[in-house]
């Protein structure tokens, strides 16, 4: 005797989500059984449809609703310049300053020897054929400023270096242990300022 | 530049919920995105059916899936002594001591001349046929204890003692397991008019 089996559903299904505990995701329900028809209609759609239509970049791996993503078949960007990050969010982060005109390669993870992540299980494979083809002139490392990002950055650096293309980190300026998708636009401006060589 | 379509719109849903700002949101996109497409579907079903398979009992205003509700057809709960609240989430509320065997009355709202709501636009109607069919043996109010739910409270007594019915309002009081030290000026004033000897 509480609630109506499909409010008490939605509840469940909203508890999956991170971060939302039994009463946010009991607030949400409710808001969702008032807010008016259309509006429930588009955030289920939308659910619906950034699982249908959001697929991975072929190039980068960016995420992307078209293939190539934008930015590896944009001419206004540098396709010379690569930066590397963990997450496809990471990209957002960086693009929020505006200042970066190159392109991304998205590794999907990081080394993590705790979580049994190794390189093999991260897209590097698709790195190295882009740097192979012979026209990519700096390689930026931006994984997370954390000891799986740090670890990555430096098993990428060695790997990469033999093959004669500049590798630079971004610079410390990010607050170690922190995670780029919770970087200030300053912050994430001296990082990338700051790359150095490695 | 920066997230496909789909995920931006997404996001932007997510946004309209209470609680989620542009951060927060991102992230459960950024889950939904990652998580098993089982799961995205059945969150977007819930959503649907949250909105068509729930309404409100025409006896009680209460929501449900079934008309009448299960307290209002229930024969185990005691049919003669009435719970008013102001929103159907505060019979979970009451629910959850276990406790009260009685039927419940929603009102949809509490009067706020704030905000332009006065007592025709809430459920009493249903709530004086209730009482008119003479078995009602008790009438609990348990508005909200802020100046809307006291004025409705008020409002209320006034309309229903003359009908012969006995009228009760909820204890206002210091909170258990709080501390007298952070009790409001207010909460202190209705603990202490409220005392009762011991």
């Amino acid at each position: 005797m509480s609630f109506p089996e499909p409010l008490t559903r939605l509840v469940e299904e909203l508890q999956r989500l991170p971060g939302l505990g039994p009463k946010s995701a009991q607030r949400l329900a409710f808001h969702i059984l008032k807010a008016p028809r259309e509006q429930a209609d588009r955030l289920a759609a939308a659910i619906r449809d950034v699982k249908e239509r959001v697929t991975h970049c072929s190039v980068c791996n960016n995420i992307t609703d078209t293939d190539p993503c934008e930015f590896c078949r944009s001419t206004d960007r540098d396709q010379h310049v690569i930066c590397v990050v963990e997450e496809p969010q990471n990209v957002a982060g960086i693009e929020r300053i505006g200042e970066f005109k190159g392109v991304y390669h998205v590794l999907m993870g990081a080394i993590s020897p705790l979580q049994g992540i190794g390189p093999d299980q991260l897209k590097i494979k698709g790195l190295l054929t882009r740097i192979a083809e012979g026209t990519i002139s700096e390689v930026i490392l931006a994984t997370n400023p954390n000891v799986e990002g740090e670890t990555t950055a430096l098993y990428l650096a060695r790997l990469l270096k033999p093959l004669g293309v500049k590798v630079t980190r971004i610079a410390v300026g990010v607050p170690v242990g922190s995670d780029l998708e919770y970087a200030d636009q300053w912050t994430m401006h001296k990082a990338l300022e700051g790359r150095r060589e490695v």
